[in-house]
């Protein structure tokens, strides 16, 4: 199934933004008529067909419409911090994508190397993977922010777990993510997972989360790159909740 | 901690190949007399004492062993058809040593579009992968084969998995991996899991598996692609024996 996508839409019909007309039209040769598939981004599958088949604005009347197109029954949001090579950061949103994560904050934390990201980048890297997984919804892709800002702000009563390796800290009430998982989560219980960057977490960000109320989890005996890390717990989550 | 990799070894002594002996020497300016840490890839990791710092040769006297340093505890092949774009299939390499698999073979469906891969640059990635990721053994990459060949060969009691996607084939006997894990994984008994190509495997393979004994499974309710399904089946089965 060839997906769209959109955001610029009234009520009953929509333009598709230049790339995908153009993809739409000029590549795929799509004629006024045609129906097409287009997803609006928040989850939102649309039956479609061509009114102008313009290939910089392709005009579109809304047929029918299937909201949770290709959604996974948790609440996701994979708080990791950016790794020195993005090329890795970028295969761990596009895998992650894949399984299903509604939202990446790339965080920065004191002993991050990269402190930015191209979040127009990440955006079109989520939106190709999630064509290419069938799924209407696009996870959001938050600004940097600092792990400390990040920690004090307020939050709704959710799962919230941190990762880290520093063996110096407590590690005493730190257990796998596994086992956390199988006794704690729910579908309706809103899960949110902090990694930190090549050089890990501070301890003073660490003791900062568990302030917070964050749980400290580990990720098995294998020491995992980062955006395996992160990989690793979407994974985890994605199993958790599988069959 | 920092692994050099040999397996020229006789008794006592080792000998560095050419590139880490010059890694050893030019890059990191170790001499005569220094401790060093090296893997043999078979899962010992060995400390040494340098000899003859040559960085064409580097020479040691190995000091003490330690057998399986960072071995996982199960045992895992995972047979997976190479992706038409190699790089994903690379990825997948290094991801799945990073978690822990013992053996990669590379399997040619009827539907394969890229049908050999570099054995010596899959074991390249591998090796820096389990340098990276601290683990003495590197999995075996095997020679290409045909799923056919593949499935005719002998084998021993194990667990042995098939994820397929064509939804035309009989799916009523299909549970998820992380069901049949549960249910069945045990750390003395061999898993397998095969991986089709981006085509999915033909009727006729997934038919032949079934005759063999292989079990159907799926991986969830997404759709994901070759290397991220092979991933989340190290995934799963590095999640089923983690604590």
């Amino acid at each position: 199934m060839e997906l769209f996508y959109s955001s610029d839409i009234d009520s009953s019909f929509l333009t598709l933004p230049k790339d995908e007309s153009q993809h739409c039209i000029k590549v795929l040769r799509h004629r006024s008529g045609d129906e097409i598939n287009v997803m609006d981004g928040c989850g939102s599958l649309m039956l479609c067909r061509i009114l102008d088949a313009s290939p910089s604005a392709c005009r579109c009347a809304i047929l029918s419409s299937e909201p949770g197109f290709g959604a996974h029954s948790y609440t996701l949001e994979m708080a990791v911090c950016p790794t020195k090579n993005i090329s890795r950061y970028e295969w761990f949103v596009e895998k992650a994508v894949e399984m299903g994560v509604d939202r990446i904050v790339p965080l920065i934390s004191s002993h991050s190397e990269r402190r930015s990201v191209n979040p127009e980048r990440l955006f079109k890297i989520a939106l190709s993977a999630a064509k290419q997984s069938l799924k209407a919804g696009i996870p959001t892709i938050a600004e940097c922010e600092s792990i400390t800002d990040y920690l004090n702000s307020s939050r709704p009563e959710g799962l919230d777990m941190i990762a880290y390796c520093d063996s110096s800290l407590d590690c005493s009430k730190r257990q796998s993510i596994r086992s956390l998982l199988a006794s704690e989560a729910e579908e309706s219980r809103p899960i949110r997972v902090l990694i930190g960057p090549e050089g890990d977490f501070s301890p003073q960000e660490v003791s900062l989360a568990f302030e917070k109320g964050w749980r400290p989890v580990e990720l098995g005996a294998s020491r995992l790159r980062t955006e395996t890390a992160a990989l690793c717990a979407v994974s985890a989550v994605y199993l958790r909740f599988m069959p």
